[in-house]
């Protein structure tokens, strides 16, 4: 590969209320950046770049791309020429079409997903040491994208083979198939993940939290706020990568994950943890199951090209999730 | 009342494999007091009293006692007095006869619930400040008393108008009868609660942690030793005492609770916090349901008189657990 | 003792600018209660209780009162009467005259200190669950006062033996002296410590924490408001008491600490723990020295009846702080 | 540059008594991978490479190397012919030489710090999910060096010009000259910093902690175990770079920092953060100084050809701390 992918850079989702959704992220501690009557920018505390999650107002929520930051503008050409190679359409965004973002690339991936790449976003202010500005969970950055696929031997192949991300962490299932797979460029579990399911669909958008009272000082606010509903799964630990989670559901049902505690996969000897799908501690290191609507509900997503929702598949395994014999 | 009740102080739980009991509760962090081949004595890292649990082989997992210590030995004195007579048949244990306590009173209570009262117990060492020596959860001290009992109200009745207790918060059923009551002596939430159920039975012995981060440790290290398991519920903060809580359940099925972050109830114009039974905050401030084991399952108990498990009735309250209407 | 004291209740400091003190404790994270050109008062979020922090408006920062509260207004009556027939000189202020509060009991004491005592104060709403409006440190309650006093032994005695306090922990200083005693109503280390120095002063008033991770949350928050130099010592943990702690310098110079962690001291069968003046662990756990500002400086209190300064006495033990041999 | 240097790697001390550091080390929670009685190999509980502290019995204590892990082994051989091309002399450490590592390349670098790169080393059971075996600062894995030298700029310069270091913050001494630089290839603050001070010394090898509470840890049991002496500075919050400290010094005066909580550094467009000197908020957020050994004292290096101590020089800046105005 001659381009540099560097981290998760941002989402863009559409909701249905921008005020509803400004209050939820607020109560979760987000910081706005800016926003208008149909767009609210959203970043964490530590971020030095202007937001890592665009709301758009929309009649239908549904995800219109996530996005990765390269290294430089050279990286978007030959990642544009390489995807052209391979007969991927490609969708220019010139600079300036969109706020505070720069040139930015867009491709419907192997999967489905709708994709973006830029290397230059506009700064903001790191409220990181400003710490009376923080609140709620005190989300700090964006960490990671999760994504239902219903190839995920696919995605797993082409992001590692192509676009040069590396495996921490995946689960085995049926016939040895992979079942779900966490791939990273940024030297942590994961930029991004693909399980099994009916897809393409956005899963969940995860941050990175200061540390593991920051889940606990989340739902309380939450709770306090009466966002209790919102709280879908968790907290608890991950057999899995070992972090703390939160699993929340926005205004609109997107979910949101908070998380914090992971590890160091800077290592080219570092050997990816295999997990058995039906390990009880895979999920949740402490034994407790994922309600069902975490395995079946998740974000759908736009054709970067059409702007039409894009239609899913069922998956290639038959498993949805895991049988818990504890 | 002429008679001083300081606290919960310990219970007396009978199980069938007293290895199996040492892995477990050493695991969570209890201190080893004392053991032979019947008897396990377990402590608490604050406690500097022998013991606070212990634990007995037997056939039958069952509840000996739960015992309050109180003030001095003529508090017993008074004790028995008043409990002969309302006509309560008293028990004495001489001083001997138990080890490492002193003279004990028995009786069983209003609610049928086997009751034991101490002035005396001999002292062990503190282990507070050996940091090095804590683990698991790092248990500090026992803090409470669950009990299920067909009849809330009489037993609320009786523990504040004879026992001298105070109500902290409660519950309000059917037609605002007391669906369930948690009441103290010391100035904490409580040292015994009440629940609308099949009973008498106790549905758990409440021990204090130190701080929100040891109910976590305690998680991973169950979780790593194999326990996982034995979490029933949690770790999540109640709304009723506002503490946070992880339910386990030990080899012999009797459950603990491991708790932390209540507040100061020394103040006569505290008024007593009304909870709704229905109210999805009340058990779980973040709004998860309790699972149907843990409205329904408890441990039965041993009459102090013939040593035979009592017989328990259906509770006068038909609700057996919440509604949740979220 | 006819009289029941209950627990610490409030503190009455004089300050040069309500403006200033007030963005102070509410970076602290203290609640504002009610508050006009001359009065500022504030609580904790779990108090039920008006406040149990009153700033006056004054042209010199001092002590006004250190208060009690006591069960009941017949405990007020009685301890007016022993303080009577002692000798000690009562002053009442009749209910109304003072905001919030019922009628009060002033005296100076043994060691010269103002000293309040009251049965009634007005009902606030408790913030507890109000996560969303907790904020800095998220002060809980108060716990404290600690005093200076040229005579330890002499406070002591006459609190232990006159007032029915009990002793949790002491320091043993030149020929087994108590240089510094913890003394309780509540079943906390301390309601009241003494402490040898040129007094009577108020070293301290202590207010609890909900966990140790509000200690470093108070630090960041004040940093980042520009309140850095208001840290005087800490975060640590005492030896003596084992609880976390951290010393904060009000905007006129009174002493708060922040504090979470310590112990049940229900029983009459807990022996008091006994500490060398030259421990290093007996301050800070960690063997961290504290700095010689916190030996010196204290706040002055006034007279209860001349409203003027209490003129200071040198202590009877020679020794103002530890010899550190470490 | 044509080679990639992946993180810090692991650093070898002489230290007079392995029995001494070997108590010290898993009071901390360092896990040992192997020993005999020259040698004792650590490591965090995250790490799956044999070890991250090597630990030499010797007369003296002092510092054989600090090691960089890279890429693979053609990264060394090309390195080596960087190294040679500019005259700097290298010494192959071929595998076998060295227990548990492949071939290594050492240099005196333009510091005169000895410097070690290996690529491969063997791997070693990960111990993260093992709760159960963890202790007390739960030592993670090893995050960075922090060298105290005599030209920062010199040191500065080169990292980043020549080797390929990020510079994530720097503190500007006299006439804006560099008096500290915290360099990265691993994106997070630092994989190295340099100091201005008399050197080329070690001032002390940084180790990554799971979360802040596990700081809090680390000093409850190093002070239980009668280690209180080695806490020399903190715990803190540093104000260059966010993340909590706990500076330690072992049997034999090495320096080693427990650190947890800085930020990602992966962007090309981070703006490096700048510090004066004389910031009081900038070695420690909350405003605390430093006490004096810590400015002065450091180990001292071996000459990776001659094995003679590396005889060191005067700071080109003449402040060896800053001065306080607080």
């Amino acid at each position: 590969m001659n381009f540099d992918i560097i981290r998760t850079g941002r989402a863009i989702l559409h909701v249905t209320d921008l005020d509803k959704s400004r209050a939820f992220y607020e109560a979760l501690g987000f910081i706005e950046t800016a926003s208008d009557d149909k767009n609210l920018f959203l970043r964490g505390i530590e971020e030095h770049n202007h937001h890592s999650l665009l709301l758009k107002k929309a009649e239908t929520p549904v995800v219109e791309v996530i996005s990765y930051k390269v290294r430089s503008e050279e990286d978007l050409d030959r990642l544009a020429a390489f995807f052209e190679k391979q007969g991927t359409k490609v969708k220019w965004m010139e600079k300036g079409s969109q706020e505070a973002v720069g040139r930015a690339l867009r491709i419907q991936d192997v999967s489905g997903l709708p994709v973006e790449f830029y290397a230059e976003m506009e700064p903001a202010e790191r409220l990181l040491q400003k710490y009376h500005l923080h609140k709620g969970a005190k989300v700090q950055r964006i960490d990671h994208f999760n994504c239902m696929v219903p190839d995920v031997e696919k995605a797993y192949n082409y992001y590692i083979n192509e676009l040069g991300f590396s495996c921490s962490e995946y689960t085995a299932g049926e016939e040895e198939k992979i079942w779900a797979a966490w791939l990273h460029r940024k030297p942590s579990v994961h930029d991004v993940a693909y399980m099994n399911g009916f897809g393409p669909r956005l899963h969940h958008v995860g941050f990175w939290l200061k540390d593991p009272m920051n889940l606990i000082d989340g739902c309380d606010v939450l709770a306090s706020m009466g966002y209790g509903n919102a709280i879908e799964r968790g907290p608890g630990r991950h057999g899995l990568s070992n972090a703390m989670f939160l699993y929340l559901r926005d205004p609109d049902g997107h979910r949101v994950e908070l998380y914090n505690g992971d590890y160091l996969t800077s290592d080219p000897d570092f050997k990816p943890v295999r997990w058995d799908l039906d390990d009880p501690m895979r999920q949740t290191f402490w034994g407790h199951e994922a309600p069902d609507s975490w395995f079946e509900e998740a974000s759908e997503v736009l054709d970067v090209h059409s702007n039409e929702k894009v239609k899913g598949s069922e998956p290639t395994l038959k498993k949805r999730k895991p049988t818990f014999v504890t």
